[in-house]
């Protein structure tokens, strides 16, 4: 398991990889972002956008993804995250683009009032071409290290 | 339509309501956020949150679907949003519950370099028991109103 205690200033952390294809944007669109440039070739192609541009809820939930497959690949003890505290969506996602994930640890510090730590941290996607497609800034909640005589947690 | 000029700091607007089952909460964490107190009953149980909880993101994308509905419904000349500045999943969100959400205007002002305007504001949504479980800050884009004889945008 990777503790609280393990995560440092610098570090930096690959997350890799997830292909974006138009199934997945209308998909995800037609559920939680319905307007017209995320759910609509022909309008899309007649908005700013020049054609079907994924939901930037949607990029966000795929770094979620990639963030969840490396927290449990890793066994990071993530205990969840009490929001954001910045989120861009810097250019737009296309169809047939492949996002690679990186997260940065800023600052690091154990709660002042419960039995867990605070890494802050600023995540990254890039699209195949090195343009970045995301940027966010939040903190996430680590279980500590267990003391000798404790069990880890599952 | 709804225009950039017809904003003003104080406005709040519902954005009508949505049921949250445990069958959302699983297939959205399933494809997107697959810790195990978003997507396995037992888990959850044993988990700090002692039961299945939405993802924040999940919570955040339904939140977007109710301001996306508003968004056609009343006609708001939206043009998209380049990301979000605080975002704050304050309180869990649970199998059965219904989401309330609201949008207050914070601040507005014209784009310096482009055609649009910048609408501030901060969202909410509550629980069936009054209970804010998202808290979000951002700034969306609108359409400036037409001046006779332009054509309003489709």
């Amino acid at each position: 398991m990777k503790y609280f205690e393990d995560f440092a200033p610098g570090q930096v952390y690959a997350l890799g990889t997830r292909r974006v294809t138009a199934e997945d944007i209308v998909a995800f669109a037609t559920r939680y972002d319905p307007q017209p440039f995320h759910v609509d070739e022909a309008a899309a192609g007649a908005s700013m956008f020049g054609g079907l541009v994924a939901s930037g809820w949607h990029t966000s939930a795929i770094f979620m993804g990639l963030l969840a497959a490396t927290i449990k690949r890793e066994r990071w003890a993530s205990l969840g995250a009490p929001g954001i505290d910045r989120c861009r969506w810097t250019q737009p996602v296309r169809p047939g683009d492949t996002l690679q994930g990186s997260i940065e640890v800023l600052e690091t510090r154990p709660s002042r009032t419960r039995p867990f730590g605070l890494v802050r941290t600023r995540s990254r996607l890039t699209n195949q071409d090195g343009g970045q497609v995301l940027e966010i800034e939040g903190t996430g909640l680590y279980a500590l290290t267990p003391q000798a005589g404790e069990a880890a947690p599952a």
